[in-house]
């Protein structure tokens, strides 16, 4: 059967799935909350969603993987085939909360009002508007009657916004092992490059984060009394940190930049076509110029560099003492090639190198991933590109990010297969912030993607 | 007349003085409170110093120099004769507050319970026992028949805790110049080398203290976002405040050591004489082994060599996050000789020289005060040993402190007199903490030795 019938349905229901996205927007399913009304939005939402899953004839849960967490809702497509691929499609129904935000808010964060062609709402965009769109392609295709191209996992998780937790043990406990082999994961959790740029995210940098103490007196002491015989802390961290990123922006940790694998020609060249407006991130920075390392562009510097950043510093406090302690935390983005812990380890060594021999330190809350990278030439590139041509009727372009999303790393490599990182909204959609919004029309065109994509995801594997 | 009537006037009357100390000790002047409690012990507590003079036939007043502080009390020894020294005691009569400490006092702080030989009280030693110990000196005088030896000026203020400032305008404005010339000013509000050693402190550190704040993006950014194309304002101060003290104890900005006096090999003689426990100071410090430049005693150190401290660092939070600004407060601690308007314009030049062209900086509450220093072949030295030597019947010892009293130098710059710094109270006085307490003995010998540096001082301008 023909996917030109799902779409033509597709465009035929826009209206109703606007609706539909409306009721599942206006459950305000904040993610982490102490009252009874934000623990019943958690609740609410997952069963919205498996009322939807079933309504399509799919087996669908409430997962609860450990006490105090979000359920994830996992569901199934009826009639598993083993003649076609197994595709997972992750999302979150976990939104921010707003109350420190609420009166910068231009309506009720939880009315999902439309204005200019675009639903503002908590959540539009983050991340149930683009989750959404492929509950909704999956039942455009099946009500004109065709069967699924492909066999369907939706996993959809309720702690995306406080650290999924329950997810990670999910999937480290082997919980994906039973729809084994995948051919691959659709993520829709990034954004498009702009405004009518559908784009396929290939990367996305990993992370080492670490907060390290140093210990000098027991208690603030008077910097009169003994100012002149105490090593100070706050002089020890700084001394420990200076130039770790140098002025030209490179980092002076050995062996940080060991293993990198070389952008390839060809990804440069994709980039390198991407319009850039430095003024604009000027302005929208608040700074005279941007910094950073001047032989690669500004768009190789945020996704394909990896960075070092002295996210805080604080020791003492603004009077003549001399702090019992000092603390940093430090964090780098890491680049496909690079080796997680032996960056942290690295960066650990140089810090502890230059303290001096018998200061007290600790290393405390460290946490790291690896980045994530599709290459160009796979074959599920080609296809992505396809269905988004189809879905959008405009070029896609092909992006990373220079954030980090260990969830993906770890679906990638716990399932073996690729993860196609499919965004649907965009930088400008102020996720986490007042005034959250997803455009409609992205909206249409992303649950049009998501038709042509399982279509050719099917039709690939049969060819 | 004989001062040793006066002496065992003193003797006869310890008792006395103690219950009237205790008196003035349960009047809970707290320097700067909100309560009208508070507000009340201010002006009780000046009420009865007023009392006390008028008792002793001073003219007594409280000033009250401008709105919104609180009264100095001012007083004068009647029937002043030109041909006697006009001598100024300076004190305290405000103390600090409990309310966060209270349930680390053993007993009610304004009761002025005894203990083993101390008051245990709030401001027991800082600084109404030392300043009472004048009042009761000059009121033993008057009791034996005597003519008091010299004019006497008692300047007590009520906002030492709090940044002396009617004082420092009552100073700056000449209020002191109708008493010129002066021989000398008295302030016992140092500490004693230690127990039963007499101290005459020579000289107090000075002071530069300023905050540095260095900005970046106009708010808190994203790193993964943001890394990688702009200056992270922690990083840029860190690189401006490394190595500004180097390994070795050396402070690096340019011009800090100009113009310091060297110390003369007699004052080098006499600190190298007096007992140092460096492991003592490491337990209290909870440190293994102290620091700084290691050709210089530890009490050159501490009392004769200028430092240089990073008091506090600030920047960003612990996520990963570029800050939109970094802060930090450095102070020094200078020595004499040191101009501290050229160590303030170097430190900051200093800084702003390490921070890259473009670097939005700024240089807030900034504040300054030279070092203070008495000769030590200045005659009244040897008055004040003598006068010590009488009321201790211990050798005293000749110190300096490290700290800085900013009102000391004001004083002694606007008098054209030294101040002759002979403090009462141990350095294990807990001032500021729970328990502060004074030796009813060191009290005792407190007034005795004021009464005879009265005399000391009476005699030596009429010989």
């Amino acid at each position: 059967m023909a996917l030109a019938d799902t779409l033509r349905h597709i465009d035929d229901q826009q209206a109703v799935y606007v609706e539909q996205l409306k009721e599942f927007i206006r459950i305000p399913s904040i993610s982490s909350g102490a009252d009874t009304n934000q623990r019943d939005g958690i609740s609410h939402a997952a069963n919205f969603l498996v009322g939807q899953f079933e309504r399509m004839g799919f087996s669908a849960e409430k997962v609860q993987v450990c006490p105090n967490t979000n359920p994830l809702v996992l569901a199934q497509s009826a009639e598993a085939s083993p003649g076609r691929p197994t595709i997972l499609v992750y999302g979150h129904y976990d939104v921010q909360g707003v109350d420190n935000l609420r009166s910068a808010w231009a309506v009720d964060p939880f009315a999902a009002e439309e204005m200019d062609g675009f639903l503002i709402a908590r959540g539009a965009s983050d991340n149930k508007g683009p989750s959404f769109a492929h509950i909704k392609a999956v039942e455009a295709i099946l009500a004109v009657g065709d069967q699924l191209p492909v066999n369907l996992v939706f996993l959809i998780e309720g702690e995306e916004e406080c650290g999924s937790r329950a997810l990670g043990q999910f999937v480290a406990e082997g919980g994906l092992d039973r729809f084994a082999p995948l051919l691959c994961t659709i993520i829709s959790d990034t954004s498009m490059y702009g405004p009518d740029k559908p784009s396929l995210t290939l990367g996305l940098r990993g992370i080492v984060y670490t907060e390290v103490e140093v210990y000098g007196p027991k208690q603030d002491v008077h910097s009169g009394l003994f100012g002149g015989i105490v090593r100070n802390p706050n002089q020890l961290l700084v001394d420990a940190l200076a130039g770790i990123v140098d002025k030209e922006g490179h980092i002076t940790v050995p062996e940080f930049y060991a293993g990198i694998w070389p952008l390839s020609a060809r990804e440069k060249s994709l980039y390198a076509a991407l319009d850039v407006d430095e003024e604009a991130y000027c302005r929208e920075l608040g700074i005279d110029s941007l910094a950073g390392e001047r032989e690669y562009s500004l768009l190789e510097r945020r996704w394909t560099r990896p960075t070092l950043d002295i996210n805080f510093l604080s020791g003492g406090s603004p009077r003549t003492i001399i702090p019992a302690q000092a603390k940093a935390a430090v964090s780098c983005r890491l680049v496909p090639g690079q080796d997680p812990e032996r960056v942290r380890a690295a960066l650990e060594g140089h810090i502890r190198n230059r303290l001096p021999e018998g200061t007290r330190a600790e290393f405390i809350n460290q946490h790291i991933s690896p980045a994530y990278h599709l290459e160009l030439d796979h074959p599920l590139v080609e296809s992505t590109l396809r269905a988004m041509r189809v879905g959008f009727e405009i070029e896609p372009v092909l992006t990373r990010e220079g954030g980090s999303i260990p969830i993906v790393v770890d679906i990638a490599a716990k399932t073996q297969a690729p993860v196609l990182l499919v965004g649907l909204g965009q930088i400008t959609d102020n996720w986490h912030g007042p005034n959250e919004r997803f455009s409609l029309r992205d909206f249409h065109r992303g649950i049009r993607t998501s038709a042509a994509l399982l279509h050719q995801l099917g039709h690939g594997s049969q060819s």
